[in-house]
């Protein structure tokens, strides 16, 4: 599912549009490429904790308040009814180490 | 300084240490090799946000409490005086705007 990097995204691009500013403002401030960070916004790609850092402080704002939140809404999200795609995966891997047993 | 992904590691290897579990038993479930939970757990490497999620089921801990307490040791760390090392980047990127402007 990899809910976690779509957060984290969704984090920054809020972050950045409440602050009115753009993605080529936003990616010169963190010495990133414009089409980076605009993936990592995205969710498409996966941030490193050093560009997620220089990302932060070029939003002025903490990497641990950044993380609460994210934490907070996959709180939300974790607690929802697992999809039946989801409920699959899990039982095959049960299934794979009993056989590798 | 990239501590973000140090935390992560510190957290899932004391979650990993408090079960009393080897990098093995939990690499296996995790459907990673060995060598990379090492990697993760020691902040060498960055998990991606579908092996953190994979890494978290094999832990049975939920990705958002590991997101908390990272962000809880985060802003722990980031209310620290901040290192002369660190107190240069940021210069330096302040002159290199204001040459550019």
């Amino acid at each position: 599912m990899a809910v976690l990097r779509t957060l984290i995204g969704e984090e920054l691009r809020a972050t950045r549009l409440s602050q009115e500013r753009t993605l080529r403002e936003v990616s010169s401030a963190a010495r990133v490429s414009l089409g980076y960070l605009s993936e990592v916004e995205r969710g498409q790609k996966e941030a490193s904790s050093e560009l997620l850092a220089s990302i932060c402080r070029a939003l002025g704002v903490r990497l641990s308040d950044v993380l609460r939140e994210v934490s907070e809404s996959l709180s939300v999200l974790e607690a929802q009814p697992v999809p039946v795609a989801e409920l699959h995966a899990p039982s095959r891997a049960v299934a794979d180490v009993v056989a590798a047993a």
